[in-house]
């Protein structure tokens, strides 16, 4: 059975496995990010290939990586987290490891593996939405990843949903990933909290006192314990996530969409009320089917499934 | 040459055309839509049909509604302006002229129109905003027009640009063409010259006196007299008309973007000022190709011209 192999480049570790047809991980490895040396990393991810094809004959090498990646897969334009800017990553692995390699979008690469091998099977059309500090988008449409006219297509977490809301990291303000995603309910449990202490009572107690120590795990922790501050966190949130994929119905039409990430380890905190509220909201409802609302099921080896996935069928 | 026949079937008239390979419209006529009676609507596109196809050879029959039509292209399921519910266009439209039919959505037809022989000829990811009374869209990915999962795909006036925003007649609030259509300027006129009419002294003697008087027509004269209050009715709606663009470059990442309808027979008031802010606001900026931003270049034309080609490659 033919294999290849598939990268996940992260800002701290990189992620690399041999992923047969099926999309099963034969086998996997981790290392270090060299994130401060651009040259490094393709030689840390090249050193990574070779230790995983020295047992074995493969076919091509994907990497993921979190930035906007070329439409001819082979520059990473922008990278916020690895300091690249117009980075020939293919042609560097290429040249390190002697195979076919391609480069993705890391959340066009878990699209793909939810679509392929995951909560997608079998749907045509559908919007994978990766809810962890930020938000990832990828898009399946007519059993093909799309990548847009230049490769950079799907930045979902960049629509904006509140016009001068929050300011973004992108240099816009009120993006849905700063209403929808692991910070947002950070955020908005400290407001709260700070606001109205007595609500937030519990939330506090297990954070250590105080606002400014609260972070994602303590929200889902109080929510759990019924703290009226932490649930009315999940329940912002929830509402933010529905009107994005509103949006993005009203758009795309999907068969499905399928949410992942972080934030979705906690999703029995909130995946009611977004299917609810997505009911609720979407344009022309009455008129037409309601898309699933799933969630991914492929865990942290979606990107690494999907970039060699892709790299298979090239 | 193989011809087709388009049908544009609009609230008030039918338009029917014999269009060529080339999109030119060789033949042309009108009816008017009797729009109260469904079973009528059909009969009328089919006398007009049958007319046209007296002296020629006709391969098929394109027809474009506004509202939801489904994936297999037979079934107006809403047709808010045509009392039309789970309607099946093209097996009565068929049966009456004995050709190939396929019903597709007006907007998505002048897409292709657009696309093939307009504006974005030799554009492959583009997407097509239809400024009128409200908002029409169509998307075309890779050299094809998209339709989503179930056919309901591009329905981009929808997108909720202002939470909590104008009620819409989708049932939602805040939607984008609530904010950026032909609609939207005279809401927005009428709301600064009742707030100020000093301000709006010319558009409101233009008008008749007083700030319910005011149409579109009137905005656009005042706005090309130097009236400010109309001015600022231009610019509020090009600033909004660019944040919905980016949030599509943002989802889609096109090659170009076309814009046409009603309003856009005033574009030079406002085509400069949506470039630019686009180019302002667009996520990524300095790290991405910015797309084009195209006036539509087909007219009225274009939903008949796009209706008989997509019969033609149906």
């Amino acid at each position: 059975m033919a294999l290849t192999i598939g990268v996940d480049i992260g800002g701290t570790k990189i992620a690399a496995g041999v992923v047969d047809e099926d999309g099963r991980v034969v086998e996997h490895l981790l290392r270090a990010t060299p994130a401060r040396d651009p040259e490094r990393v393709a030689e840390t991810i090249a050193e990574a290939v070779r230790e995983l094809a020295k047992e074995r004959e493969i076919e091509a090498v994907g990497l993921g990586a979190a930035g906007f990646v070329d439409e001819t897969r082979a520059l990473v334009r922008f990278a916020p987290n690895l300091a690249w800017r117009e980075e020939p990553l293919q042609k560097k692995v290429s040249a390190l490891v002697g195979l076919p390699v391609v480069v993705e979008n890391d959340a066009n690469a878990m699209a793909w593996a939810e679509a392929k091998f995951g909560a997608g099977r079998g749907e045509t059309h559908l919007v994978c939405v990766t809810v962890g500090t930020g938000i990832g988008g990828g898009i399946v449409l007519g059993g093909s990843l799309y990548r847009g006219r230049w490769g950079m297509g799907a930045e979902l977490g960049h629509m904006q949903l509140i016009p001068e809301g929050r300011p973004c990291g992108c240099g816009n303000l009120g993006c849905w990933e700063q209403y929808a995603s692991g910070n947002a309910l950070v955020i908005e449990a400290k407001e709260i909290a700070r606001a109205d202490p007595g609500r937030a009572a519990r939330l506090l107690e297990i954070a250590g006192g105080t606002p400014e120590q609260i972070e994602g795990k303590e929200v889902t922790d109080a929510a759990r314990q019924g703290d009226p501050a932490a649930l009315a966190a999940f329940s912002t949130m929830a509402d933010w996530l529905a009107q994005g994929l509103c949006d993005l119905a009203a758009i795309l039409d999907p068969g499905c969409f399928v949410l992942g990430g972080g934030v979705s380890t906690a999703a029995d905190l909130w995946i009611d009320q977004v299917r609810e509220s997505f009911a609720a909201t979407l344009t022309g409802r009455g008129h037409r089917p309601v898309a699933d609302i799933r969630l991914a099921e492929l865990g942290a080896s979606a990107g690494l499934v999907g970039a060699a996935d892709l790299a298979r069928i090239r």
